[in-house]
């Protein structure tokens, strides 16, 4: 067994070459077996095994930076970077992370986990370098999904320019992010691919190609269809372009990676993968096993028997009916239709459903547009993903009060994805915006009707929801909406009152229960229901605030404000997410350890006030 | 005289071909006069007037939709569409504005002022049209500045998928964004204008050009450098690419737009014009000519008589002090070297100064890059921008905890500018980020000292700062740096303690003044000076916080929060900015109308709890 044996790149840049195919074998069947154990990412992992082999064998890392657009593909890195014996521990809490991070490893140069920073993060490092004085490589590793996000070509742009920057591109190019890809970029690589340039390319291949890669561009033209393309996209920016060459085959990867270590100034290598790679069930369907639970390898993955209702298909099902209900109705997604569950209704409407790839940016923007003319567009898009597109909300949304609504999937902790995804921030960063309305959801329920009720309000508005399934509230399927700025008392006791938001509604009942303490399902952070605050101010000795996200600036805050501009001074306690990045791990625990379930919220509130009768706080300061 | 007689597009449309000539001319001289009485853009205006006559002479506005990118090359449009005799009111209160807004005309289909939007909305507004079944065209008006932006590329990705949609971008390439422009894609540019491309274009036009362009292009042979250029990167993005064509030139650009009116599918044209076009000293320095304030236009702008340190300048002069005492510092700009006070930095540190053009994203996620390689970067950005960055600044630097300085220029209310670049929200969206800390100027001296204090940090930092002048205090030149966390008090009085963040330090004393109120210099937002606050609140009847920044979860809610979390129950009144976008107009003119002078906050403070002694508020809800 080879795989054994190599605990540190260094022990991999040992082995001789006819050994690494081998190696890769190994490699693979580890993988399978250990994600099919775990859960985790698959098919973006079966698909880098030899490139991330011929990276190590090639370069020299740590020293030399490799950076991993995405890092869901990081595992034959993680297993080949010291860390094969962690892998049963990934994504588990004190475990290993499913990206890559800079606090685990020296090879983690970048965490990443979000798309398209690694160009930006390399050409940083590389001019760092350049300034240091140092000869050391940097090397971004970026899917043909990651290449649309905007911020790519940004970077793009910059690095061209920097003639003597040791810096290198490779464009990993599956044909496929998460769902399969969109956009005028992914047909010109198509194109590429095709050899439809080729012939061009080897007439000019002569004067435009540095000596080394001619020699290079014959020896590989057996190994791939098309390759050394001049006046591709990639070259207008300023990089050398080499390709597109296969990346399963280490005996076209090695010789080019070589090659390309010698070449001065910005470098883009093409490479052609395959997602699922040598698995045939994940060839055959890399959507179904891009990020699977726990299953049988030999079996594949069985249909679930069902299970609970999610929240992503609670938003799947409204969208499909409202839009029957109203054909003003458009669906936009970065390039989320999976995640956010809009399988459907692609099917039933195609022709209102815009995959505009992964470009928040974009997405927010191009629905501003479709808003101005009458349309109702939904932005399905995680809260994480949203921080991407903040400015467009503000800018070209929030600003000109356009009718769009934003349905906010993940918001709150996300667990096994860990603090990159966390959706801890859209309640504070929303909320501070002008004419935005937002809104939390307690239960599948009212997840709908808060939709409906975004839907509906002639403006920006939000609905945010968590990850996974509900509290199992059966869903009406009615159109219904709620009353704007409007919460509800769900318990009556007395005392103190708590002002649940959204996902904690639940615990916060148990807690209520305990306490014998009144909970109110305040629904709106903005509008924020300000005289059911003053009622429940008036008729309780104090407050306590709970919501899934992070306290500061959330809506805790926006009750003690409104306290505040009431001249009401009254006892509040705030129950949140704490001020630090929290890992992945499972959601619940999470939630239990920042004592955010019914216990937790229990014991804080009898904490501060006294567990039957609230001591009046007269501290005053 | 031509002009006067327009009042409306339609008026346009009525005059024949040879009198667009004259009507250019007088355009150009009312424009020139008329923002030579009020300041305001000058130099992008007079390089659009041919362009904005021929797309209302050419396109059925306001059906047809024209989106100007940027929006601060409008004023030929506005003097064109019903605003002529308001021209005097540009950009002062209850005024026109400087930027397109679609309460103000129903020509000014899309707001605009930050960059990049305009493909985005343009495309939205087409698929609208065609889902509608409408035959009017959408217009993106997008500089070659602009179009560095990633989102302009996620558009053009998108935009280039959709085979039957009328969507024409004009890019109007002046070889220049406010500052000069840097990138791949400039070099880009200027090769194509060079029509080097040209003699490759000619051989295979036949083949590939639709006829009526075929057409077009031999009859613009003689008005163009270069022209319909095969292959281009907009081609390949499923643009019909035509240009580039002189965008000075009415003979040109009207029968080119004519033409293009007829064909299918997104639409590229390539319009090439100059900056300043018509006014010699404009043309000479457009730069310099880019925002002017009143001037005389036979004389020309002069220099100023120096006047009040600006923070800008503050930052600048430090930028270069903190440069030469430690090499590891580089400063990065997104495209704003004269905005952001880099020009000297520029000319003295060269190999540090990074402009990496209209690109927030890059700009920070570069940023985070090098500091992971030991640098310490300074990003120079106003804070309205930072909104378009706000992931990568999440994500990539406080989660890593880098080593970042951000420098927020233009922090509070712009003035002039208006809402689209207000920095309310700052204060608000960075401070429920881990990680970060949050500082706010109250002068230029400790401004400079935040900015060593920021820099010196180990981790994320940020410094915001308003535009413009400062309160006139003498500036150490010293690296001195404060002590993290802590604020001062620095007025004692009784009763009722101040707590000001920042800018409104100086009304805040004269409140003080007049109230014999305490007040307290807090600096920090992010760690709060819990101390100080606690000390505050056991001292006094009531707190008061004041910041230039929205009131909802900003520093105010912050003081809430820690006052909530230590169990204290204490009388607070939160001033700031109110929960609506603020209009342009005079900056201090707008804070006093927000009651933010001296004497609005001490009427707040003395209408709350009582002028003299604060009436203990009793209220318990």
């Amino acid at each position: 067994m080879l795989l054994n044996t190599i605990n540190d790149p260094a022990d991999l840049r040992r082995l001789s070459r006819h050994q690494l195919k081998p190696l890769a074998e190994e490699l693979r069947g580890f993988l399978l077996d250990s994600v099919s154990k775990t859960g985790g990412h698959l098919s973006s992992n079966l698909g880098t095994v030899e490139l991330t082999i011929a990276l190590h064998y090639v370069f020299n890392t740590p020293e030399d930076r490799v950076v991993w657009d995405v890092g869901h593909q990081t595992y034959p890195h993680k297993i080949l970077t010291g860390r094969r014996e962690r892998m049963d521990t990934l994504r588990q809490q004190e475990g290993i992370s499913g990206f890559p991070r800079r606090i685990e490893s020296q090879y983690d140069t970048f965490g990443t986990a979000h798309s398209s920073t690694s160009i930006s993060a390399a050409l940083g490092m590389a001019l760092a370098a350049r300034t240091q004085g140092s000869d050391r490589h940097a090397i971004a590793v970026i899917g043909d999904g990651a290449m649309t996000a905007g911020m790519a070509f940004e970077a793009l742009n910059n690095a061209g320019v920097h003639e003597d920057v040791k810096l290198l591109v490779i464009l990993n190019d599956n044909d496929m992010s998460i769902s399969p890809p969109v956009g005028a970029l992914n047909r010109y690589l198509a194109r590429l691919m095709s050899g439809k340039f080729y012939a061009r390319a080897r007439d000019v291949g002569k004067s435009v190609l540095p000596g080394p890669v001619l020699e290079l561009a014959k020896r590989l033209e057996e190994h791939a269809k098309g390759m050394v393309v001049p006046a591709t996209m990639f070259e207008e920016f300023g990089f050398n372009y080499i390709g597109p060459i296969d990346g399963h085959d280490l005996d076209s990867l090695v010789p080019t990676l070589q090659n390309l270590k010698h070449l001065k100034g910005p470098q883009f290598l093409h490479v052609v993968t395959k997602k699922g790679q040598g698995y045939k069930l994940a060839e055959a369907d890399p959507v179904l096993y891009h990020g699977p639970g726990k299953f049988n390898p030999s079996e594949g993955i069985k249909p679930s028997a069902g299970g609970k209702l999610t929240y992503t298909k609670v938003f799947g099902d409204w969208l499909c009916d409202m839009a029957a209900a109203d054909d003003k109705l458009v669906g936009i997604t970065p390039a989320m239709r999976e995640g956010s569950g809009m399988v459907d209704f692609e099917k039933k409407f195609p022709n209102r459903y815009y995959d505009v790839g992964i470009a928040e940016q974009h997405a927010v923007t191009f629905a501003a547009g479709m808003a101005c003319e009458g349309m109702k567009p939904v932005v399905a898009i995680y809260s994480t993903f949203l921080q991407r597109a903040y400015d467009q909300l503000i800018h070209d949304v929030a600003l000109q009060n356009l009718d769009v609504t934003f349905a906010l999937d993940r918001a709150g902790l996300v667990g096994a994805d860990g603090a990159t995804h966390a959706g801890n921030y859209d309640l504070a960063f929303l909320r501070c915006i002008p004419n935005m309305v937002v809104m939390a959801a307690s239960d599948e329920n009212e997840c709908r009707k808060m939709l409906s009720t975004a839907y509906q309000y002639p403006g920006p508005a939000s609905v945010r929801y968590p990850r996974g399934a509900g509290i199992g509230a059966a869903v009406d399927q009615t159109l219904e909406t709620l009353p704007l700025g409007r919460g509800e008392i769900r318990r009556q006791g007395k005392n103190v009152a708590i002002l649940a938001f959204g996902s904690l509604l639940a615990p916060s009942l148990g807690a209520g229960d305990k306490l014998n303490a009144t909970v109110a399902n305040m629904r709106f952070i903005k509008p924020l229901d300000v005289e059911l605050v003053k009622q429940l101010a008036a008729s309780h000795d104090a407050l306590v605030t709970v919501e899934e996200g992070c306290i500061m600036g959330g809506a805790g805050a926006a009750v003690s404000e409104a306290l505040a501009a009431a001249g009401i001074n009254k006892p509040i306690l705030h129950l949140g997410l704490p001020d630090r990045f929290i890992d992945h791990g499972d959601a619940a625990q999470l939630l239990a350890q920042c004592g955010l379930d019914a216990n937790g919220i229990a014991d804080s509130i009898a904490q501060r006030f006294g567990k039957d009768q609230p001591k009046l706080v007269v501290n005053n300061g």
